[in-house]
């Protein structure tokens, strides 16, 4: 038996998805910047993609940005953001807890005279609110906070974040990476205040080298590439439509029969959760039901490293991730860990397992 | 009959390209930064498209960086460098032919407080070696010439240019936007004296959504995007194990019986040149031969407007282009054209025409 447990690092695409990808790769190729039909129907791909992704946010399909993936939508989140708006304030917010993409972001523009505020997490890997309402001040611009933690599935409560940060200062602008949320969530980005959406497309079993960032259509934002002027001037080069066009497949089928999708998420997690507490020496960092997300189970084996247990398993046919596994140079204790205070001594025994849809439970009776 | 005549656009993916997709977005589709069995096999794919692509261009694999396209590679060959080297300078030299890519970042690259020197060209497309020696400074950064131009073929001579501005300035960086040449040339970047060397996947049979930037291990640039530190951490984000790995077979495929390959297009595009010569009123502004690039023709037609003969031309299944087509608010009019002398009354009845492997003698008869 063969059990992928590794799926918030990345996912299997979808035959949908497939099926989308191999016809805009050999049948309709076109440059969807050709003036001929074929070029418009190439485009068409790109629109009906956007189409179908802003209506699972409620949202206008001018404020979905096709990127090359979570790590540029992050990136352009901040960059942008903060380049646009440094005339009002070189203050920015975010978390300790945040994904490399954010983080080492971040440090980027405090090189380039930005000041960062970064909050602590509590034990249930929620920043404190009342903390927040004091970071806030008149020169904040910006304030990126993650939806779902990548490494122990918790989840912050955006909206109300969301209204601290508004109440405080209404022009400061509230970016949400739900690079690990997108396809698991009902997001509703005007009803929540977020201003700006950070999703990956291989996260939900679309292709890589794809991913989206909404923009509030108000937002005054830079972009990080610029040529030909495709979307808008927004993010110049051919657009990547079988990429595109695989990744609105992926949303399309995800977001059907989306709250049984969950439930058997969250039927997975619980039963593996549970069934991990009955062997010895297991602490579980991750909370069953909805108190989490649904695809992360986070688990400490007292007394055997990490990476010992990852290569025993990997013998057996499972597949799972001993840090984020977001990052090839991770440095290897988890900074999210540390955060909700698990106990230094099982830093290092820590392992992440994510469900997909794909997964069953004889997997995780096999992997018990 | 159906004549795809816009390869200069974009091309329809090769077979084998297609297989090895497939294969890494449902077998093999692991991410690269997992440490387990299957994340390796993933990194493998990464590794021998670096590889391949190293081979084509006889330089080290770890000089080879992977983007999401032509147009982050050139965003990151001015950027990068710009803002890497500004201490030593802030003057850059292009040319007034450049693609958007080039020439938007650079007028990005003003508005930062670079100052930018942009040559003409002459009739043939070329700049002048005694104008280049001429702006070379002791503040000259970055010198940027495009291989290949994208509208009429005319092709630069990198190598001596690239003698011309080290005898001038040995510390000036020269990046080569080799977009329509890689695939059709046997590129040395070593021997030509090319520090920054850009280029796309979907313009030879490879996937969109990728493409390369060849960064001499000596170069200091600094990253566009940030993150988990992916590819030495140059360009962040997971790799497009699907994108990169259909790249590679593009590429081995395009340089297999290469000068068969070339000497097909080149016969294409001399009995294309020939057979639009017996028309009246026709006008060439590409070279027939090794005088330009083997994949293109442009042909302007007295008394025509462009848009009118290419929607004729498409009624009968033939596409081609009338811009550049790699823009999407492409002014009209070219500059290239202007550039190379095209009398003012042809400049809107002119279209390119551009060739692939999978293009017939029987389409262009077709065609005429």
């Amino acid at each position: 038996m063969e059990a992928y447990f590794d799926n918030s690092a990345t996912t299997r695409v979808l035959d949908s998805v497939m099926d989308i990808v191999t016809r805009t790769m050999t049948v309709d190729y076109a440059n969807p910047a050709a003036k001929h039909i074929k070029g418009m129907e190439a485009e068409n791909y790109i629109r009906d993609a956007r189409s179908i992704i802003a209506k699972t946010l409620k949202v206008a399909d001018k404020e979905i940005l096709f990127t090359s993936g979570g790590s540029e939508s992050n990136n352009m989140a901040l960059i942008g953001t903060a380049m646009a708006n440094k005339r009002a304030g070189m203050h920015i917010i975010s978390t300790n807890v945040e994904h490399a993409s954010i983080y080492n972001t971040l440090g980027f523009l405090q090189e380039q005279g930005f000041e960062i505020t970064y909050l602590p997490v509590d034990h249930n890997g929620h920043i404190d609110l009342d903390q927040l309402r004091e970071a806030v001040r008149p020169d904040t611009i910006l304030v990126s906070v993650m939806y779902v933690n990548n490494e122990v599935g918790s989840v912050e409560p955006v909206a109300e974040i969301s209204r601290v940060i508004k109440a405080k200062n209404p022009s400061t602008i509230f970016h949400v990476d739900a690079i690990q949320a997108y396809g698991k969530y009902e997001i509703r980005p005007k009803k929540e205040g977020i201003d700006l959406l950070s999703v990956s497309g291989h996260k939900i079993h679309g292709p890589k080298g794809v991913g989206f960032l909404y923009i509030d259509e108000k937002l005054k934002i830079r972009p990080l590439i610029y040529g030909g002027g495709q979307q808008a001037g927004m993010r110049s080069g051919t657009e990547n439509v079988p990429g595109v066009a695989g990744f609105g497949a992926a949303v399309k089928e995800m977001y059907t029969d989306h709250a049984e999708k969950i439930q058997k998420l969250i039927g997975l997690k619980d039963y593996m959760t549970d069934r991990l507490g009955e062997i010895e020496g297991t602490m579980i960092n991750s909370k069953k039901g909805e108190a989490s997300a649904p695809q992360i189970v986070s688990v400490s084996f007292e007394g055997v490293r990490s990476e010992v247990l990852l290569h025993a398993l990997e013998d057996k046919g499972i597949y799972v991730s001993s840090g984020s596994a977001c990052s090839s140079n991770h440095p290897g204790i988890s900074g999210t860990l540390k955060g909700i205070g698990v106990a230094q001594k099982l830093l290092d025994s820590t392992i992440r397992i994510s469900f997909s849809i794909f997964n069953t439970k004889e997997e995780v009776d096999y992997t018990i």
